[in-house]
């Protein structure tokens, strides 16, 4: 078969799998914020229908004849061509989905819709006796998986490729050494400090938090025609297409913190999926790379830009304007301290920008214990609550506010929580590299103005899809492999400075 | 092969093409309701390949082998029996599929897709000649499609018996010549009258009219647990499955009363889908019978309901009370007198209950001449004006307020329109037959309660899915056959009496 028109195929092919995938995540969107209650059961059957044509396509034999078609061809000689790109994560994709017989595939999705179901009655009742055997269940399949997948020799790699492409347990341990041999003395040098008085803590409208979101994203410049933000029980971010990515997030009346941050968070993914290159949808170019890039993007603008002092330099007025009772007799440097608070405590998604590397460091440690069968799910709380109190100076009261928290692991999630830290170490060597090619940031978001860092980022990250792995791309962008330094230096900065601030205020 | 074995295939493949379609069903409410602008182009997309994927299954070989197992055996002796209702309505709609090749099915899809474009474009410039030859076209294809489906002579019951099965152009002839006979002369004994004071126009908040209407449409028993309302820019009802049914409706500040009888009107159509058997869903069995029976639902709920004494007695309080500027001062009387005002006019979707019969009328008269060929599209300005001058003595000033008004024939909706009216013939007769069965229904309404007519509107007419054809059904439920009798003595009774009160008052 002649390599181009092998090619040809092969992105219709790709392209008709995407648009099919696509539907089911807009029936996921659907679920999440407008179905009624009565309609699960029904949507479920749309789910498992559509999820069984996207499968029997993705594991379609010609995949097969048409890559050993082009691989080895001059058609893609250079590496870093779209085409070559395009062959490379579609073998992979294809291969992984093959090696993985259709029954572990049932029998998975079989075991962590239940392990799911009981999770949350066990969180509600805080029995994690109950929950156990469901944990070993899916590690244990877990295992098979990463067996059929193939690895050499930790299995846990095998996992972490489907979220993390190139990367393996033993880089991401490393990396995690240095960060939390760093992290903890920073920790435990804010512990004994002042803590800035809880403004974010009060009564606010929630109707006058969106409005005030909502102008936040559209100077970052989420695109509204191409996209659109609802209320949903959990903040979320998917793309249903080009031209149509959709957030999903959550205001409390008694934190006006949360709300804003989990937006600006969801917002910045939402950027790098406007941000793809709408000419290659539907293909590996025209996807986001991995869920650490992904994240980084969303941890530089909540964290990065979120909690700079430029930044509410130019809001802060608008939010007085909006929440004037609450904020009238409170200064910006207040409130600044406000959102910048560390303290370590027990739940990850209410955890701070710094202690949440912990929790993650954590999960890490005891999932790859878990896989490797050096910790049986029923020894899960002891180890839980023994590695809370090293790292982070805190021990859980009970599971629910302990290992059950989560409900990652029963969901099969196995391998991802790494990529939540990576987005962090990422964000701060991308923001760092950022600054160092325009200059420092500050002023312009002081004045409002994030366009010359989102077309920054659109260039260097967003534009390339998955044209390098996640490693490659911030060798590339930063001159620097991964590396946790940038994110330990602009956190001791931040809040040893805030720090400072306060002794010298107080 | 075994009979019911064969049946118990067809139940799956039937139901897989009916969950498959309700996909489709939320790709098109989504686009309705929320897509972002920019997404129109990969909703597109997305509902291609879905839409070609269910018409690959509705053309199934193994339908045609499956229900020859089946028919002549005694597995289906009984023609009422739930095996072979779906026999029978699967056998008709492959054998449809069949019959109409791909080539035909494909240049209708782009031929209205491009028409439909035109009209629109026409319709903005008040510029028929544009639209001429593409009405031209879809006429032509229409003939087209009625040929391959086949039909006794009459072209036009073939197009028919895709909305309305078993109906014919010579019965619904017949029973439109009576209809017109009594309503012309009925609509113009109203005209001299005075008209009733327009309370309905003024200065209405729309969060109130909307909530207003969720209260009643929740007193007719929508279930909202399985349903829900969303604003729409063209009121719609639809099921996406069992437990979800949705409707869109739109509400106008500056009238009361279009965004309340949309309101009804789609819910009359939302307790039909929600009072079908689940146990049948995705079978004939578990689908309405016919869009003239659905809009019998619709019209009885917004008419023979809404607009009822007995109705108001119960809510209008509640409307003073929400608009109590407008209507503190506006008697019960006036208020009813309203909303059951009859003006002729040109405006199919703005007309009252009498004279929106003789809208369709016209309409079917000119599609039957279009499609025989008598009429030609170059000539349908000058035969809209003057059959709207012969039935409702009003002539459009342009074909904007003319033949350009409606989308349906661009986009090949020939056969369509008689159901409305059918629907209004039939809404009389169910209504009434209902009244003879439980008693007089005026009281209960002012009461607020609706939960008997309900109960037997579910019982005699949703519960049965495709059990009966529409003519059948009416005959079964109401002793008679499709007749325009019980609509004329609705009409009359109500109206006379309407301009008795407005004579004795004046």
């Amino acid at each position: 078969m002649n390599p181009e028109k092998a090619y040809a195929e092969l992105v219709r092919l790709s392209r008709d799998e995407t648009v099919l995938s696509s539907c089911v995540d807009l029936l996921e969107w659907d679920q999440e914020i407008y179905m009624p209650r009565d309609g699960v059961e029904h949507r479920s059957d749309q789910s498992a229908l559509l999820a069984g044509l996207v499968h029997d396509r993705g594991t379609n034999p010609r995949y097969g004849e048409l890559l050993s078609a082009i691989e080895g061809s001059d058609f893609i000689s250079d590496p870093d061509s779209p085409e070559a790109v395009n062959v490379r994560e579609l073998r992979r994709g294809y291969d992984r989905d093959c090696k993985i017989p259709r029954r572990l595939v049932q029998e998975l999705a079989r075991a962590t819709a239940r392990a799911s179901k009981v999770w949350a009655q066990a969180r509600k009742e805080n029995d994690f006796k109950s929950f156990a055997p469901w944990l070993d269940k899916v590690f244990a399949l877990s295992r098979e998986e990463a067996d059929a997948v193939g690895h050499n020799g930790d299995r846990y790699d095998a996992l972490l490729e489907d979220y993390e492409p190139g990367m393996t347990a033993e880089k991401l341990s490393a990396l995690f050494t240095r960060l939390s041999a760093d992290l903890v003395p920073l920790v435990d040098s804010l512990r004994g400090q002042e803590a800035p008085p809880n403004v974010l803590e009060g009564n606010f409208d929630l109707d006058r938090q969106r409005v005030f979101t909502d102008s936040i994203v559209s100077a970052m410049g989420f695109d509204f025609d191409g996209g659109r933000f609802d209320l949903a029980q959990h903040p979320f971010c998917t793309m249903i297409g080009p031209g149509d990515v959709r957030i999903g997030t959550r205001y409390f009346q008694n934190h006006i913190g949360r709300g804003i941050f989990a937006g600006l968070h969801e917002a910045g993914h939402a950027l790098y999926e406007q941000g793809l290159d709408r000419a290659h949808y539907g293909t590996p170019m025209g996807e986001a790379v991995s869920l650490g890039i992904h994240e980084s993007q969303s941890r530089l603008w909540e964290n990065l830009v979120g909690r700079s002092e430029g930044f509410w330099l130019h809001f802060y007025p608008q939010l007085q304007g909006s929440f004037h009772e609450a904020f009238q007799d409170v200064s910006l440097e207040t409130f600044r301290r406000a959102v910048n608070r560390v303290e370590p405590h027990l739940i990850r998604v209410e955890a701070d920008e710094v202690t949440y590397n912990l929790h993650i460091i954590v999960r890490f440690e005891l999932e790859r214990a878990l896989l490797s069968g050096d910790l049986a799910a029923a020894d899960v709380p002891g180890a839980w609550n023994e590695a809370y109190q090293r790292y982070l100076g805190v021990t859980p009261k009970d599971d629910r506010s302990g290992c059950l928290q989560d409900i990652h692991w029963a969901d099969g999630l196995i391998g991802y929580f790494p990529t939540y830290s990576l987005g962090n170490v990422f964000s701060a060597q991308i923001f760092s590299a950022a600054e160092a090619a325009i200059g420092p940031l500050e002023d312009a978001f002081a004045e409002g103005e994030f366009l010359e860092l989102r077309r920054w980022l659109g260039d260097n990250i967003h534009r390339h899809g998955m044209r390098y792995r996640s490693e490659a791309l911030i060798e590339r962008v930063t001159g620097n492999s991964p590396d946790p330094s940038a994110l330990i230096e602009s956190l001791s900065q931040r809040y040893r400075s805030n720090a400072g601030t306060s002794a010298g205020r107080a």
